[in-house]
């Protein structure tokens, strides 16, 4: 079938909107009409060309939402009509991995994903004279229809509106997860956040859910005050405005350190800061920002010595298919919020503002609508 | 009273073995006749002058056992007669730390600790002309008789041979405690150790004692093979003989990484290549050694990020007297082995052979018999 897609045809170059060839599904695939997606910074990552991962062409775009059309042979979990949420992180509920309770990096078809392959090791977009295009994450929502592996794909609540929820396959899951999965934050906790872009605003909400004390957020930027305080941050930290060394004054604040920080800027000197302010004895550092290709995070040893934990997260610990129809759940209720954060909307013929948009720091997500 | 006692009286002098004059116990400290003391290379590190806290002249020693005395004002736990192990780690129970499950670092006297004083700010030692003669971490057993806080006593099984369970004071407690209380691990793991010194071996044999399946020992010194099997380990690697990179070799022997890796060198490459040996997705790298003044670890963040734990531990995350005296008494009924790791013991007056003896690297403990 002959489908709308951008492709990123080169590092460094504009998304080309065009339309392309995708096949049907094979053997445990979905295809899937994807009915929105958000513009994620990974996108731009690789579009960048600073992903040394990046390969081209490839159909990006990893935030949707939408309806599944049809299922390859084999499928069991999905039929046409279920709405779904692609999941770049797949959960098979049968590797090393799914079966282990400390992880959610399902590795079944790792290895192809990181190609830009189905898991058969070949592709199901081609330009119109047949040339292949790749895949990206396993996902490539940055076509109206596309080729989702079963594994990859969470059935969510159909009343869910798509606009909204397509958030939900990177950036909130992400914040949450961060919160609720890997620092497993308890209630009264204090915790500070670096950068209140859009996974920052969710980790802030997500530590309001788990019922956190104080939540501090660390920008640059003073404009994102009002909308973290709408989220649940309790105290605002601009670090040029801070006279003193930042790591004593965000301990003070505190009293004493954070129980859980979270980097949500990929600056690997945040990095450090965020692991320094956490308390002394059981302080948890969690890193979920992407760094540069080759840049490193350092501290003394005596950091961890005393007691403090360095991790990091990936699509927030979740188990996508057990865990997003949940926080679609949770938004459906009420009990988070996203819409706030879906600052701008657009056709896929202007994708590339959306990510002029991205650079400018106009947007929280800008999200795609077929 | 007049006690006879090792001083360090600079950083890199020998220590002066000599008599010193030791006031009795004030409110809520004990004296304590010390029976033996092992040779640490903590006291090492601070009679070298590496230590930047190091303070001098001061009476080092800190992996004691003994009888108490006396007990000063207000002491209700303990009465003369009592067997106990000082600790420099105290555990108080009520401060915040201590009433805090993730953490055994107690703050009850801290900083009076650290300047090398009593918790009231004064010194109980002095040369024979009045001049005050520092504390080292609370405890000072390198003299015959000390002056400890009663929070920082643990009482034992009166059966237990002092010349044995002093070492429990430190290096037994930080190495089998950093495998059950830090990283907790489960029966089946798969662990790799850094060094197969005095910690080493006893991370070997927490271990052996937590039921790990493969117990990897990496050590330069083919010489530490033997008595590292003697404790558990069931593989042994040395990097000089390791043609490739030695984390790939790590991985592949430990079928896809360790579940758990301890760092017992100080050496701060040793720790990078411990955290990147431990297994993607849950893997949990424990940071026991001393790292040198300003060394600083390094990693990609990446490693983390895919599910990589940096964590580190002191004391072996053990609560003094609550812990020490259950290792002293997994130590009587045969769970942990010491005396093959007692390679030499020495009267005071030698005391200087047992640094000697540390240097050379040919023994593993030394214990200073009073």
């Amino acid at each position: 079938m002959q489908v709308r897609a951008a492709v990123a045809v080169g590092a460094g170059k504009p998304l080309e909107v065009t339309t392309v060839n995708l096949e049907g599904p094979r053997a445990f695939e979905v295809l899937v009409e994807v009915k929105a997606t958000g513009i994620c910074h990974t996108d731009e990552f690789t579009l960048s060309g600073a992903d040394p991962e990046g390969l081209f062409p490839a159909i990006l775009g990893h935030e949707g939402a939408g309806v599944v059309v049809e299922v390859g042979k084999g499928v069991t979990t999905l039929k046409p009509g279920d709405h779904v949420i692609p999941l770049y992180t797949p959960e098979c509920r049968t590797c090393e991995y799914c079966l282990n309770p400390k992880t959610n990096l399902c590795q079944a078809i790792r290895s192809t994903q990181g190609q830009g392959l189905m898991p058969d090791g070949s592709s199901r977009f081609s330009t119109l004279d047949g040339d292949p295009i790749l895949h990206y994450m396993g996902t490539s929502t940055f076509a109206n229809y596309t080729v989702v592996p079963e594994i990859a794909l969470a059935k969510i609540n159909p009343d869910a509106p798509f606009d909204k929820v397509c958030y939900i396959g990177c950036g909130v899951t992400t914040g949450i997860g961060a919160v609720i999965n890997t620092a497993k934050v308890e209630i009264g906790s204090r915790a500070i956040v670096f950068g209140l872009g859009g996974i920052g605003l969710n980790v802030i909400q997500g530590l309001r859910l788990a019922g956190a004390d104080q939540i501090v957020g660390v920008d640059l930027n003073p404009a994102k005050k009002e909308m973290a305080e709408r989220f649940g941050m309790t105290d605002f930290v601009n670090p040029s405005e801070v006279e003193e060394d930042l790591v004593p004054y965000l301990v003070n604040l505190t009293k004493g350190g954070a129980d859980y920080t979270f980097d949500a800027t990929g600056n690997v000197n945040v990095m450090r800061t965020a692991l320094e302010s956490a308390h002394k004895g059981w302080g948890e550092s969690i890193i979920i920002g992407v760094a540069p290709a080759g840049a490193e995070i350092a501290t003394r040893p005596f950091q961890l010595v005393t007691g403090r934990v360095w991790k990091g997260t990936a699509f927030g610990g979740a188990r996508g298919r057990t865990d997003v129809p949940q926080i679609v759940d949770w938004y459906m209720d009420g009990k988070i919020e996203i819409d706030p954060m879906i600052t701008h909307t657009m056709p896929l013929e202007d994708i590339n503002k959306g990510f002029d948009l991205m650079h400018k720091g106009e947007s929280i997500r800008s999200v795609v609508l077929y």
